[in-house]
């Protein structure tokens, strides 16, 4: 008597990028059975056990990887800012764009002003771009509401997004984003409604899955930032960081202090920062298309993260200010041309990296016995090509969960 | 009695930005009507003359632009070189990948040793990203054939990529892109077997629309391209340049000497370039996907060709080495980003003045009565968004030749 695994599908026929352990290991000839949207067996076709699959599908040739993860991203928006854009390639100053109420005050002036349904319609039609792309999971942010209200309506958009498409959404409160104009120069406090009011609503209605703050000269200090995690821990929800894109404040290491998932952008992190992330287990989560738009020439530390283990994951940062970025894969590409990261970092950086990012890595970002079945067949020779075409070559097929998605 | 014009089609319930000029010139409300494939009327919609149209297409909102047009690719290529990209990102030097037969010889080897139905099957790969873009028109390059049997069977293939899909393509013969292994140490002895054998066959098929060649250090000299551009003539073939890429070497105006068509990349162009290319109405083709690829500082002279009233064309230089770039709308982005031009400049640099890069300005590139009825329906609110946007925001809608492309 044979015991047979029992499974839902079973799919074979392409080379595996199984990113297990943040590295190709590639099985040549792979397959995989899944069962209850999980993997249960992967490895070569002719080590197979013997299976009872109620669908097979035969891919001919190509690769699979894990689905694709954007761990940071800015969707939900009111309007966008193209005219600015049009208007600062015309030559009008930063000043004047701001003296008519331009920058991130626009947004936020737009994103209050437009209805819930309206926010989610727009924000559906971003989405779908990367999720044409083979993203399977994506981390969703509030912080252009800065009113409880406000806030709490993005983070409801951002939630049904989740429900509308066959995609894992993530979200994240960054109500400490910006200081709204109706608290000018008073941001402590502004920081103190966000710890007293705005993260226990938003905890509270579960809506959020995470804590983000910006900590910048421009935003907040670090110890504002840290009246934001200790309201974070005491709601029961997991930090993260926007650190050190312009300046060094030592927020990265602050976020680790903190455990948080990660700390983001980090152009200006020193060697003790990641030393500190290393130690924490907090992921950099690193941002190259606002690098690319700001023109930025100071590169986040890789050879550092590299040498103290830190784990690089990447995110289009979509947002309408300095990343209008509908494209992980260009992200990828960017990664490698302007970071210098190598396409299999690149690669590990929006599968099991950004994962971790999240606190999904026990059970999303690899191909492995147990994980959830979120994977993706492409058209290419090569995994390394997924960092190397500028856009173009799309996936063939996207599996959510077990099921093809179309 | 009213006298009608009579037309296969109407289209109208979006804004046009026609483009005319090489401007907006946005017509709100606008109304375009074909009669075999062409536009026999365009104008708004409430000053619409009497039309009996056998068929009218309402849009509800959005914006219509020109067919996008992509005047500078190297498509067609055996292979790609996604390895050697990942070999340079982990540290192995150019001279070792050139030591393994790596870099664009590679390229010329596998496009030699690939048949030409399999060399027409990627290519076709390859370019309908393109087209779902809303690209409706492509130049395509010979140049790693390098013998007069592939380079005539790269011209072909081209041709045939017309034939399977809706798009016009234009050809360009590029034996002069770099000195063949065989001709190694004789490159003017190439030069003479590209003039007296290469150019004269290809003429004589009906295969090449142009002829380009590659002017730098690393490949032909001034004097090897003016034999080659007396040759074209000779053969009754307009000519266009590789020039001014990472060397001042007069190219450019040696181009504007022979009314070269375009000249292209330029990032070292002079002033006195520029002003030759103006005399000649030579276009400067900008690539800013080579020159991002290629971490390049040297931005080519914008100012220049502004105060000279030099015409920009934007192309993505597809190609597998400098520009892996199947995407024409992230150029636009590029063009921007990294050349600060303006979105309306970015927009004429694919559409009219692209046209002008081909010798179809006549015809293409901006939508007025008499041009051939190529457009595309985006569902954008502005058309600065078209640069604004990376990735994602693909067409609604795309008519070629009056008919919707599928
Ligand atoms: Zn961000
Ligand atoms: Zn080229």
């Amino acid at each position: 008597m044979t015991s047979e695994i029992h499974c839902d599908s079973l799919w074979h026929g392409a080379d595996i990028v199984t990113m297990r352990n943040g590295k190709y290991h590639l099985i040549k000839d792979g397959a995989i059975a899944v069962r209850d949207g999980k993997i249960v067996w992967i490895g070569e076709q002719p080590s197979m056990p013997a299976l009872a699959a109620a669908e097979t599908v035969k891919f001919d040739g190509g690769i699979i990887t894990p689905g694709l993860i954007d761990c940071h991203t800015h969707l939900v928006f009111g309007d966008n800012r193209s005219g600015e854009f049009e208007q600062r390639l015309n030559g009008v100053s930063y000043a004047e764009i701001a003296a008519q109420g331009g920058g991130i005050i626009s947004t936020v002036t737009a994103t209050r002003d437009t209805e819930e349904a309206e926010l989610l319609e727009q924000a559906f039609f971003r989405l779908r771009p990367l999720l044409a792309e083979g993203v399977t999971c994506v981390e969703i942010k509030s912080g252009y509401g800065l009113t409880p209200q406000s806030e709490l309506k993005m983070l409801r958009v951002a939630r049904q997004l989740g429900q509308l498409l066959p995609v894992e959404v993530k979200t994240t409160c960054l109500a400490a984003h910006a200081v709204p104009p109706e608290y000018a120069g008073r941001s402590d406090d502004y920081i103190e409604m966000v710890c007293n009011t705005l993260i226990p609503e938003a905890a509270a209605a579960g809506l959020a899955d995470a804590v983000d703050a910006f900590c910048e000269h421009l935003a907040f200090s670090p110890s504002q930032v840290e009246r934001v995690f200790v309201a974070a821990q005491k709601a029961g929800l997991p930090v993260k960081l926007h650190a050190e894109q312009l300046s060094a404040l030592g927020g990265s290491s602050l976020a680790a202090r903190y455990h948080a998932l990660s700390a983001d952008h980090l152009e200006y992190a020193t060697e003790q920062d990641a030393i500190a992330m290393a130690a924490a287990g907090t992921v950099a989560v690193l941002l190259p298309g606002a690098y690319y738009l700001l023109r930025e020439t100071q590169c986040p530390p890789i050879d550092w993260f590299r040498k103290h283990g830190v784990s690089m994951a990447i995110a289009s940062d979509a947002n309408p200010g300095t990343s209008p970025a509908l494209s992980l894969r260009l992200m990828l590409n960017m990664a490698c041309t302007l970071f210098r990261l190598t396409p299999e970092e690149a690669l590990a950086g929006v599968t099991v990296h950004a994962a971790k990012a999240l606190g999904l890595h026990e059970s999303h970002g690899s191909l492995e016995t147990g994980k959830v079945a979120d994977f993706v067949h492409w058209p290419l020779a090569r995994p390394a090509e997924l960092a190397y075409w500028l856009g173009g070559q799309l996936p063939c097929t996207v599996i959510f969960r077990g099921e093809v998605r179309s």
